[in-house]
C-alpha cells in the first residue's frame, strides 16, 4: 500500500503530494516542523508536540494552520490512513504561498499544513539501545534561535551527515566555550561521578524537547539527581554515563564521544532504565 | 498572461508549478539559490551567478541540476516564455526529493531545479535611488555559514519584516563585536570623510555578491580609494556616505541608518555615480 499524506485539506498518495513552488517553505525555509512519536497505534505525548508547535508558529507570527482540536483529528486520520502502529507523525507549517518576498505577505495567506507518516520497527531503537550509539562533536553554527522548531535545518543536515561518514549516530554541536548545547537532532545528556544526571538548562540555544521535557517528569518522580546546567565536551568525556533523548530515539545510550569511550564502552544502567520506564510518565492519547 | 515556471525539465504555468512534499528544500532547507539581474532583455553578470551558484552547490556537495550551458538555455527560455525585459531570473536548486532523514539520500536523487522569472519596473528602483532609502540595524543571528547562499532564509525574512515594520528597506546586520557585516540580502558599504570606500572583506561572514564584485572592478577601473575591511555600526552612523549592492537593488543610497541621517541625508555624490556608471562594468550576455 503506498503512503498517504495530508496536504492542505485533502488526503493523497504522497508520490503524487506536492506544494507550490511559492510555497514560502520552499524558497524561503519560512516554516516550522514537529515529530511526535506513534506507539502501539497511538500518539505519545501529543498535547506537549502540539503545544511546541503552537509556541513555534507563535515566535514566528505564523497563523495557526487549523485549531487544535482538528489537527488532532488530522493526525489521528493520517496514521490510520497509513496503517501506523509504531513510528511517528510529522506535521509541517509554513506561512503559505505568495509571490517571493523576504517581508511576511500582506494581505498574510493561508499558512500550508502537510502531515505525513511513516512505520519503524521499535526492535531497531531497542537493539540500537543495547549497544549504545557513537557520537562525535562538531561546531554548533546554527543560527541564534534554535530553540524555534523552523525547518532551516541545513546545519544540521551538515551535521547529521558528517556523523555518518565517521560511522557515528548522531553530531553534538559545540559553542564558542567548549560547552555541549545538544545534538544535531537531539537533546544531550551526561551522568557525573556522583550519579547527577546533567542537561543543558532551557534558553535560546537550544530546542526544548518533548522527550526531554516528559525525562525531567520521570527524573523528578524517582528523586534522582538533576542538574539543568551547561556542560563541556571534555565534562562529557569524562562522564560515567552519557546519553541522547528525541521523539524517535527515546532514551538512547551513548557509548562513544569522538573515540573515546563512556564508562566501560557499555549502555550506562541509568539511562537503561531511564529508557525502559520512560513510555509509564510519557502520555499516550488514542 | 499567466507566468511560466520552469520545474525540474518541464515548462509549466507557475500557479500550477509544484514540487513534492518529500522535495529536501521544502522539509530541510537542502539547497540554494541565486537571483540574476535582467537588463534590456539581457542577463547581467550570468558568469558571475553562475560560478557562485556552482560554488553554493559544490559546498553542500549537491550535484550540479544541469551542465552549465544547458541552465544557461533555461534562463533564457523562462525570459523568452514570460517576456521580462526588465527584471529578474531567479534559480533555485535542492538536494531533491528523498524520503525524509538529515543525512544525504543514498544513492544520491537527482537535484531539483526551479527557474522563474519576474519583471519588475525600472523606474522604481531609479525613484528610490533618487531619495536613498533608510536601514536599521539588527543582531546578526544567522548561522555561521552566510557564504552559501542558502535557502535557509528564515533569520533574512525575520530581518526584512522587522526593517519593514519601521518604514526602512533594509536591515544591517551587526556581529558581536559591533561590527556591520551586511545586509538582509545586500552588502553593506560606506564612505569615509576622505572619500574612502569601506566594504566587509570577503571570508565566511558574508555572501560574495555578485554586484559587489562588479562594482570592485569599477571602483578600481576609476582608481578610488578601496578598504576591504569591517567597520562598526558606529562608524556607519558618522560616514559621509552609505549605500547598498545587491542585483535587483544595484547600487542604493542610504539616507539614514536607525535614524541617524547620513551625510546630508540625501543620497551620496560617490554612490549615485557608481549607480550611474554599473552597467557599464557589468557583463551583458543576450
Amino acid at each position: 500500500m503506498g503512503r498517504i499524506a495530508y496536504v492542505n485539506g485533502r488526503y493523497l498518495p504522497q508520490g503524487q503530494a506536492t506544494v507550490s513552488i511559492e510555497d514560502r517553505g520552499y524558497q524561503l525555509g519560512d516554516g516550522v516542523y514537529e515529530v511526535c512519536e506513534v506507539r502501539a497505534g497511538v500518539l505519545i505525548d501529543e498535547a506537549r508536540h502540539l503545544a511546541r508547535l503552537e509556541r513555534s508558529l507563535s515566535e514566528l507570527r505564523i497563523a495557526q494552520p487549523l485549531v487544535p482540536g482538528a489537527l488532532s483529528l488530522v493526525l489521528r486520520e493520517v496514521l490510520t490512513r497509513n496503517k501506523v502502529r509504531d513510528g511517528y507523525v510529522y506535521v509541517q507549517v509554513t506561512r503559505g504561498v505568495a509571490p517571493r518576498d523576504h517581508a511576511f505577505p500582506v494581505p498574510a495567506v493561508r499558512p500550508s499544513l502537510v502531515v505525513t507518516a511513516k512505520a519503524i520497527d521499535p526492535a531497531k531503537g531497542t537493539a540500537l539501545a543495547a549497544k549504545g550509539i557513537k557520537v562525535i562533536s562538531l561546531p554548533d553554527i546554527r543560527w541564534k534561535r534554535p530553540d524555534i522548531k523552523t525547518i532551516n535545518l541545513l546545519p544540521n543536515v551538515l551535521a547529521r551527515q558528517a556523523a555518518k561518514e565517521e560511522g557515528a549516530y548522531e553530531a553534538w554541536l559545540i559553542d564558542a566555550d567548549g560547552m555541549v548545547t545538544e545534538g544535531a537532532a537531539s537533546n544531550a545528556w551526561i551522568v557525573t561521578a556522583d550519579k547527577t544526571i546533567v542537561t543543558h538548562q532551557v534558553d535560546q540555544s537550544i530546542l526544548r524537547g518533548v522527550t526531554r521535557t516528559t525525562l525531567l517528569d520521570l527524573i523528578a518522580a524517582k528523586g534522582l539527581r538533576l542538574e539543568e546546567r551547561r556542560f563541556s565536551l571534555e565534562e562529557a568525556k569524562r562522564a560515567t554515563e552519557a546519553f541522547i533523548t528525541g521523539a524517535t530515539t527515546l532514551v538512547m545510550p551513548v557509548a562513544a564521544i569522538d573515540d573515546v569511550v563512556i564508562g566501560d564502552g557499555k549502555p550506562g544502567a541509568l539511562a537503561t532504565s531511564l529508557r525502559a520506564q520512560f513510555h509509564n510518565f510519557a502520555k499516550a492519547t488514542p
